[in-house]
């Protein structure tokens, strides 16, 4: 019996899939695993898979298969339409760029990724000049022919590989009115948490082996499946892996426990969306996490919404507190609640409270877009980011190892990648809130250590719809509206100036 | 300019290099780090690396290419040339199975691999059946197309997978000779042990992390690079990875270090190979390493010659006593010294001594062959690995986790791997003899925990050869012979019957 053309087209895209997923692994070795002399072998590793996958994606029959497969699609299930939209999608973002420019921009974002590791520890953004040069221009060469192709901005080019169908004129709206609320809102919080007494910080050391075993008591309590993935450390923390096999990664302090655990939390969110993706469709692209603005939702709805609300700590607390033998005020419930709901502009993204998280999203997205633009070269980065610390948080790095040498994602590449990061607070806000109103006695689960209503209302409303709709129909489905500012405001009112 | 036919197949070949590279890091990492629940989702992504390596090697350009490049390889250099040598072998191995084949046999190892590991752990060799079942069946087709292709018996056919232009004739010739040695030795060894006092084994527990630190100082000794390579942990050792970076494992028990020190120190042996092959050639064909025999005389002639010689463990035995806080007769110099000289019949062949080693390797040469040809079936192996244990060695495994269930060769689809073992333990004699002949003072140098006269010697003549020659031209120039027995025969007398 021949194939049909749909038939055909899942069984490239499985092949592709296996060999994403051999991609995956190997970058979660590259930065989990690898020593440094075999970065250069592993550089030409990822570049051949990403060649051989573009090959695979752009052969001639792909196009001929996918009209043949949509002039048919009447006969295809709701699903399976789904996954041929999502086929034509990789397709047109495939076939934009050329063979050679995949090839360059894998070995070029590889060897600069490596250069970043080397550059940040040695705290000299110079030496890492050359080498993102190159994967800026580079990453210029594909917006502007993604552009051509789509009939799209450049940038709204790029951030369509992130997130799809999102253009920075929905971006510049939502923005515009956290601009209008943040500014204002920002100092009540700072002046209303000054009057209060200083908090006094539980003391380390933190035995690193203690920290990452309450990391994995919280990560198992919270759903994660370690028979399906792995938590390991990493300099950057990250979820990388395949669904199937999710590669968690953090980092540790031995001075500070706090935020190495928020940080192990926000991964783990990352990871439940991974492992509850369509179960039936892991090798296709309707199987997929819908876009980064989602999966942030999902990291920040377990780092922000969930484990700072006073139910999550009042569960969590003495945990941690026995975990260390934490004794003395320092470890008292209260004053770990205000610990973890310490509002301070601070200099390190990751480490940011969530009221002055969009603030450095900001300022990355307007200093990416000058760098994608050309208006910004990449040797006045560092003076360009000190800059806008100073104008939007009041801050400014003291080295650029705390400054624009922090964020591994330009330097690999990831230009339009940062607004989906504050997207995301917003939908995990607005999600939060749906769940709330939709579950009954949800703060008393929290508090009793009881995550599975939570974990079966997201697997429902997100994680199991993959890439079967679009970001605003899940949205839409699960909180009847579409994405925007209100609950996120309404949850920062509600939370530091009660 | 356009290239020469040699020039493309050496940027096919590179591309091929990566591709096997990014294989064998997936390798390492399903036995090293995968959770159990990521194995089906690897088996697919090996499967996919596998065929698309077998079609890019097997386009019908490549015989064309070939073709070319060898009626002009009197324009091209010796090792070029032979690099294009090994380009035919491997094309000759290639296109002698078709693709469907070569992807069914990755899927059916990959799986029974894992099924091994289950059934080892729960002493369940039933269990295993039906996947080794299917191994076996495409092996014997692999075998079937191979012999049919390249004019030899299906077993010689397999046997050149591991060794190129290794035939059983061979061996069976040295294993005759062995055989008439060793059953006439082995109880004069035995016999002249049992008269001295028995030996006090030093007790545990002895910390992992203890063991692991050990084992990283003597490699880093011995010349291990570590920028170039990792140590961890699996359930069957290996040396795996490329090499600009080898993954090396070992394995520990808490009741007893020495083995897992003997292991680390054997799979060193394999790891400065890799480390040491030229440098030139790392994507190409005549870059790697030249067979199986050669692998495992660099092991035994570090784990066997080297480390349990007098003066080797005159510089270990302190370092070894120093790290377990070692006191008492048990921890005595000589007592140590005996003890890694012990030689006794058992069950583990990784964990046999030098003298009963190649019995265990006999054993499973004459099993191999008859699970090859048919006449053994898989479910028949139990009974017959207890009946050849018992005529070889006068001992039967209590249990098939102790006996046939130990090694994970036979169930990955390894036939015709095991009598290199012994190979390897003839090679690594004669060179070890080899290298004490032409270095002077070499036993004063170990003793003094100075290694780097030896790995020079080593690099010159076994390393940085590569595949540029036959392993018998290899052996003769450094040692002045070819393959025998000779050397090893001279060992053993010399260090158990002095």
């Amino acid at each position: 019996m021949s194939l049909s053309a749909y038939q055909q087209l899942e069984q490239n895209f499985s092949r592709l899939s296996a060999l994403s997923g051999a991609s995956a692994i190997l970058h979660w070795d590259s930065a989990a695993m690898m020593p440094d002399g075999g970065s250069a072998a592993r550089a030409e590793q990822l570049a051949t898979l990403d060649v051989l996958s573009h090959e695979l994606l752009t052969q001639p029959q792909t196009e001929d298969l996918l009209a043949a497969a949509e002039s048919d699609s009447r006969a295809l299930t709701s699903w399976q339409q789904a996954n041929l939209r999502e086929m034509r999608n990789k397709w047109r973002h495939a076939t934009a760029v050329d063979a050679d420019l995949v090839e360059a921009y894998s070995r070029a974002t590889s060897a600069s990724e490596m250069q970043w590791r080397e550059a940040r520890a040695q705290n000299d953004f110079a030496s890492l000049v050359p080498k993102m040069t190159d994967v800026i221009h580079l990453t210029q060469t594909m917006a502007a022919a993604k552009s051509e192709a789509f009939g799209v901005t450049p940038y709204d080019a790029l951030l369509d590989q992130y997130e799809p169908g999102c253009v920075s004129a929905t971006i510049d709206g939502l923005f515009q009115d956290l601009e209008e609320f943040l500014p204002g809102f920002l100092p009540q919080v700072l002046e209303r948490q000054a009057a209060t007494a200083d908090i006094p910080m539980p003391a380390g050391p933190f035995d690193i082996d203690v920290q990452k075993k309450l990391g994995q008591e919280f990560m198992t309590a919270l759903g994660f499946d370690f028979n399906h993935g792995r938590l390991d450390t990493s300099h950057h923390p990250f979820t990388g892996g395949i669904p199937d096999d999710v590669r968690l990664t953090t980092r540790y302090d031995s001075d500070d426990f706090t935020q190495s655990l928020m940080g192990t939390l926000h991964e783990t969110g990352h990871a439940l969306y991974e492992q509850g993706l369509p179960s039936d469709w892991r090798s296709q692209p309707v199987g997929l996490a819908r876009g980064m603005v989602l999966h942030e939702s999902q990291s920040l709805l377990v780092e922000m919404q969930l484990s700072r609300s006073p139910e999550f700590l009042s569960y969590a607390v003495p945990k941690i507190r026995d975990a260390f033998k934490g004794d003395g005020p320092a470890w008292d419930m209260d004053n770990l609640k205000r610990l973890y709901l310490k509002v301070a502009p601070g200099m390190i993204r990751v480490d940011a409270d969530e009221v002055t998280y969009p603030l450095h999203v900001m300022l990355r997205y307007r200093l990416e877009k000058a760098l994608l633009s050309g208006d910004l070269p990449v040797g006045d980065l560092p003076a360009a980011w000190n800059s806008e610390m100073q104008s939007l948080l009041g801050i400014t790095p003291p080295t650029d190892a705390l400054g624009c040498l922090q964020d591994i994602h330009w330097p690999s590449g990831a230009i339009g990648y940062f607004p989906t990061y504050t997207l995301g607070a917003l939908a995990a806000a607005q999600l939060y809130q749906a769940a709330n109103d939709q579950i009954s006695e949800l703060p008393q689960d929290i508090e009793a250590g009881q995550f599975g209503g939570l974990l079966s209302w997201l697997r429902t409303h997100v994680h199991e719809q993959g890439s079967s709709k679009s970001t605003d129909e899940i949205l839409a489905l699960a909180t009847a509206a579409p994405l925007g500012t209100d609950a996120f405001k309404a949850h920062l009112k509600a939370r530091y100036l009660p």
